[in-house]
């Protein structure tokens, strides 16, 4: 049996494994990325929770390791300008552990490694042509066209997040306005819910809650507040006509929505897809399935990034 | 030396020619589309204008035959759907010329043989990431990426002129609002002029036309016409626009323009690449090329569908 090191980097807490070509997890481990000051003691602390348990399971065959990382670019093995990251602009990851572990090592972004992840072991299994959307504190994006990553000529494609979604609307953190980012994230939710509370004085127990929380509006959803429905109503029609727009573009089989927001179930797929179909050409309606991850939430990001090193 | 046949099916004329690999045409001929009541004639016409030719030529090994159509599908190898076509719904294209000519056939839409002619001998030569636009009477494209064209699942692919890039915008023909198409070809360009020439007193060539077309457009601001000057900026703001958010999906290395519009050269190339520029995320600024098709206007659609016979 051959195996993969899978390693997702991010903010806050980095997460890592050895998987099997099935996508069975044999070991996995953490680190807090933000306790390195620097990106050579991070390698030096993954070799040494790695290493131990590479030879206590035996394993000869390792084909490599992958990364998921924000603003990880596949071509040159880097991270570049992650907003979230101290370890300097371009950070030569690829080259440094190749280095330390001498084996072959694949840098993509973390949604990359997530599309990747599912078409190996989850919803896109065989497909050739889809679109993973992640909806997490911001929103990532990977598209497979020919069963192949769509990397684009810097390696740097597949930022839906950043598509304009309203024209001259909310102000995103890339300095930009609309972006798809500031209405289907996370906190993108959090503002909708915000705005919506102060324009109208509909009844809502989301009026009792001093900061608002996505979960505190799917909390409040599952119980039937009408505001809380129509925050997810709103949103859903802004990401489904994003979504229509992205299918005139490559015209998938499928679309695959993944991460906090995507957990939210019927409260989001039902308004998104609604939306979606109301948005669609007349040559696409009716095609193109919206479908959950079925890459279980905590295991999602080591199999992603193990996942690259397979491709 | 290899050859293939090219055939570009249009509402009105069709076009077609014998095409060495070199991209040099050695017969070419046109037919009234509209003169053959069924496919089957049209066919029948192609065939009996083109076998003389092979015969005359010496040609021993033609590679297959490629057919450009609005509504071409790749895989199904039909025309499907095509409002301009009085032959029925779904047209067995490629099954028809197959039987007719024993010659492989390979069929897609006009847009799509534009972007494979444009890597095969023109301006995206060596390219394997980059998008090719085509602004005539409507808009069409297609989108390459990792070497290979994009036909999505359903092979239908790169519709970006049905992208909406105004939201609730003008009426599109597909039955939608605000479709790129309805601003950036040859008509929407024209309701641009209607539209500036009645909400301002700004004096102006264009009001002593009855009924303008881009041509006057274009003379009006070779010219130095102020509003034919507004007119283009308006619409390389809307095309920059839309064409930001595409390089955000798939990150071409150049962006190919093509078609009537594409002729007025810098009046519609400056404000494109202006506002192009001004709408991209950081990470795309300064590194996507827009550059005017380098393929001759009249031979286009013949090397496009021809190009098409050897992917």
């Amino acid at each position: 049996m051959q195996y993969s090191i899978g390693i997702d980097i991010g903010g806050t807490n980095s997460v890592m494994g050895i998987v099997d070509k099935t996508g069975h997890i044999l070991f996995e481990s953490k680190l807090s990325t933000t306790h390195f000051p620097n990106i050579e003691g991070f390698v030096e602390a993954c070799y040494d929770l790695l290493l131990p348990q590479i030879l206590k399971l035996g394993i000869t065959e390792c084909k490599g390791i992958g990364i998921g990382a924000p603003n990880g670019n596949y071509y040159h093995g880097t991270i570049e300008f992650a907003p979230n990251l101290n370890w300097g602009e371009i950070i030569p990851l690829a080259k440094l552990f190749k280095e330390k572990f001498n084996l072959e090592t694949t840098v993509t972004n973390d949604a990359n490694a997530a599309a990747i992840g599912e078409m190996m072991y989850g919803a896109a299994k065989g497909m050739h042509d889809f679109i993973m959307v992640t909806l997490g504190t911001g929103v990532g994006s990977g598209f497979v066209a020919n069963g192949k990553m769509i990397y684009g000529h810097d390696g740097f494609a597949g930022e839906l997040g950043h598509v304009i979604a309203v024209r001259d609307g909310r102000l995103c953190g890339c300095g930009r306005k609309g972006c798809l980012e500031t209405y289907t994230s996370a906190t993108g939710i959090v503002r909708t819910a915000n705005e919506l509370l102060n324009i109208n004085s509909t009844e809502s127990s989301l009026r009792n809650i001093e900061k608002i929380t996505s979960k505190d509006i799917y909390d409040a959803a599952v119980n039937g507040d009408k505001v809380a429905l129509d925050i997810f109503d709103f949103t859903g029609k802004i990401l489904g006509q994003s979504l229509a727009d992205a299918i005139a573009i490559t015209s998938p089989e499928a679309i695959i929505l993944f991460g906090g927001l995507a957990q939210a179930g019927k409260f989001i797929f039902e308004p998104t897809r609604k939306y979606m179909e109301e948005n669609l050409l007349k040559i696409y309606q009716g095609k193109v399935k919206l479908l959950p991850s079925e890459l279980n939430e905590s295991h999602a990001a080591i199999l992603g990034a193990a996942s690259i090193a397979w491709s």
